[in-house]
């Protein structure tokens, strides 16, 4: 199997790197791809680091050097010379190197620049003007860029240039001489045409473009969409900056389903781009600590709540086997709500407008779990719970105990999810991002409502 | 820009299917892409998706089926006479019809399967072999296959006639007579190469291929991390079955986050094809009510810890104020490293021999988290609960109950925290899929130890 091959050349230059066998670590570095070459490197010490930069090829590390994580660049670049890191600048393609410069220090950004040839450090200056999660600051200015009054065999000689430049050819773009977007040729296209075909013959029209300035979810979103391979990015006047292509797409994805995840899980800042293990305790901690804190300082809410009707709990202390339960529910269903709808948004099914829809969805699906709930945990109340024989005041049957419970029950949930789906759309009328006020907001204030639904519903039904 | 000019054309196309105005309809259909089509099918009721099928060109109707959700395709494709289904069938591309066939009823799949060309339907019936989420199951058989003994001229010959085929030229596969995989070729490589080459010049290594029966989320892990185009898909013995794109691996990203998301909020079953407002109230409702169910029920032996510890909460009620507030401490950090434990494992991180590094890691997160927020509540204790004077019984300062609560806190968020970390990989290794123990499962469990933690510790130490 090849993917057991991959492994024991990645176990070679471990093994290799370890030894200081620079024979072995060329011969396994040879056969291995630049994503595996970056994740040994990323996992070795300091002087293994040194060694694995000292004898690697030049012309390999710019693909290792772009797949590393950010923190690492820096220090990593440092490990070589002036001419070194010229070569590798300039090898790397332009929009992982803008990509770069906006990972280090200012200092070295200047330094960095200024080893570059004078059109490459225009283009990475124009790419970083973008910030780095738009349309603009993903592309790639490294384009096959073709007129309309070319031939077939003209653009051919052209394009044969760029033979080597991976991020070029999958689709040939037609531009005006002021660079406007004009259509689209396929390779495939050119190479199955006769030569002298002029090129208006075989263009196709570009229906679908984003701007430089777009979030790049936006791009993710298209692509996903429309099935497409590359997407092109204009500015506001169609002149056609860049691309942005279908590794970009897989980056994008990953990172926004991943920061999605996190937040809905209370986990604040910045996604690390490293892997889970190498992110330090410190950087885990403080992405943890923030809504930790305010989550607990809000719970003592529903403390205050449940000290407020000590009268009730102390009537029937009973009460108390129930109380967990229906506080959880709220959690359990406005957390599931709220996941259906941030989903929805992050995947573009909810318009703006379709808030309505959403309320009275959520409101029928909670009336009728907290309906069914109810008179199920009713069921188990009335049918089980005599049988443990526990205490209940005089005047209270189990049917009536029953009763107060189910109603607080089914009333926490149809609450929870109606607010599960409000939160977020609250917080994105209000440009938040929705996925922020996931499960353990909603956990910690649907529990405050929980508190106060059950002992009001406890005190009115059971009279104390 | 051109995104307002397909909302326009939108807007168009459902005006005339409103009005019935059939120019109008073909007009706006003709400059819309086949996902904005299938978009509007979907939104229409029964009576305009007749008029919708009764006149579109049968030619662009095939890749508007592809974007239906599975449980519109049968009712859809009735709306055709048997030629139309005919034409219809034949124009998919053949991972397209494959998954088609596995969406409708066995007599509606035997009907369709009998409309096909024989080598159609033997391609179908392989296809139909591999469980969709499988690479098999996702792969397209439309590949170019060529031979090593060929030039460059011959290779273009061949290849003419596949011009159209959008799937097969991005790579192009060199196999010998059995049909085993030997190497690869691009277009440009053909295209820029003269026509006398031998095709062994410009053929490359395949060093990453998949097994058609492993599973899709491996195939999209593969494609993320070594930037790929084009996938190819093997049996055990190296023979290529065919291709994966990278359209394929958007959507397996796309299906498995949506998955992941949704497990990890106690939401079950199979992740639904239609959008979240397309979807009934009844699969809503069936997916988010069984572990609601569960989780109600376990809520209840949190429910009878509290009953046990009656005469703990009697004696100083004022631990009631704190209760909720350890409780939910536990849910908020269990789910934290749930969500991080669990998106390593998806994003491939975590081998299963590093769970003593996990182990380590969430250890120690979970005593500096508890020690810091243990802390921070002693101290909001000692310094503001006096000025709102609460009932304490005498012989109890406010600095030792503080020490009880802080005290608890901690071990409560050192425990959640853990085991946060440690349900998840526990589920791996009994084969279970780590989300479906995420938040809701955790908070439940954390909230039975608080009860227990919270009280033990304020008999202890309070001596009650």
């Amino acid at each position: 199997m090849p993917e057991d091959s991959i492994i024991l050349d990645i176990e070679a230059l471990e093994a290799a790197v370890e030894s200081r066998n620079v024979e072995g670590f060329l011969k396994a570095a040879e056969e291995l791809h630049y994503a595996d070459l970056a994740a040994v490197f990323e996992n070795l010490d300091d002087e293994e680091r040194s060694f694995f930069t000292a004898h690697i090829s030049i012309d390999r590390f710019p693909e290792i050097l772009a797949e590393l994580p950010d923190t690492l660049i820096e220090e990593t670049l440092e490990r070589f010379d002036a001419k070194a890191q010229q070569d590798i600048l300039g090898q790397l393609l332009d929009d992982d190197r803008a990509d770069i410069l906006q990972d280090v220090s200012a200092e070295a950004r200047q330094r960095y620049l200024a080893l570059l040839q004078p059109e490459d450090m225009e283009a990475t200056r124009s790419l970083m003007r973008y910030d780095e999660d738009t349309a603009g600051g993903r592309m790639t200015t490294q384009v096959a860029r073709i007129t309309s009054d070319m031939t077939v065999k003209q653009v051919l000689e052209v394009l044969r240039d760029d033979i080597n430049s991976t991020e070029s050819l999958a689709r040939i773009y037609v531009v005006d001489d002021q660079g406007h977007l004009m259509g689209k040729v396929r390779l495939r296209h050119l190479t199955f045409s006769p030569w002298d075909t002029p090129i208006t013959e075989i263009m196709q029209e570009v229906d679908i473009t984003i701007l430089a300035t777009a979030d790049q979810e936006e791009a993710a979103q298209m692509f996903s969409k429309y099935d497409m391979t590359v997407l092109p990015v204009v500015d506001e006047f169609n002149h056609l900056l860049g691309i942005i292509t279908h590794d970009d797409v897989l980056e994008i994805l990953e990172e926004e389903s991943t920061e999605d995840i996190e937040k809905m899980s209370g986990i604040a800042g910045e996604t690390s781009e490293e892997t889970y293990l190498n992110t330090s305790i410190g950087t885990h901690f403080k992405r943890r600590f923030p809504w930790l804190f305010v989550l607990a300082v809000l719970a003592i809410s529903s403390g205050y709540v449940m000290l407020r009707f000590e009268h009730v709990l102390s009537s029937i202390f009973l009460l108390a086997l129930y109380l967990p339960m229906v506080v959880a529910a709220g959690g359990n269903t406005g957390g599931q709500a709220a996941t259906m709808v941030i989903r929805a948004m992050s995947l573009g099914e909810l318009e703006p407008g379709s808030t309505f829809k959403v309320i009275l969805k959520e409101l029928s699906l909670g009336l009728l779990l907290g309906l069914i709930m109810g008179a199920s945990i009713a069921a188990i109340t009335i049918f089980i719970l005599p049988a443990f024989n526990p205490q209940l005041p005089e005047g209270i049957s189990y049917t009536i105990f029953a009763l107060a419970v189910s109603v607080s029950l089914a009333v926490q949930i149809a609450v929870s999810t109606l607010s599960g789906a409000l939160l977020p759309i609250g917080a994105r009328a209000i440009k938040l991002d929705p996925a922020v006020v996931a499960a353990p907001a909603i956990t910690t204030l649907v529990d405050i409502f929980g508190m106060v639904i059950y002992f009001t519903a406890a005190r009115t039904i059971l009279g104390l």
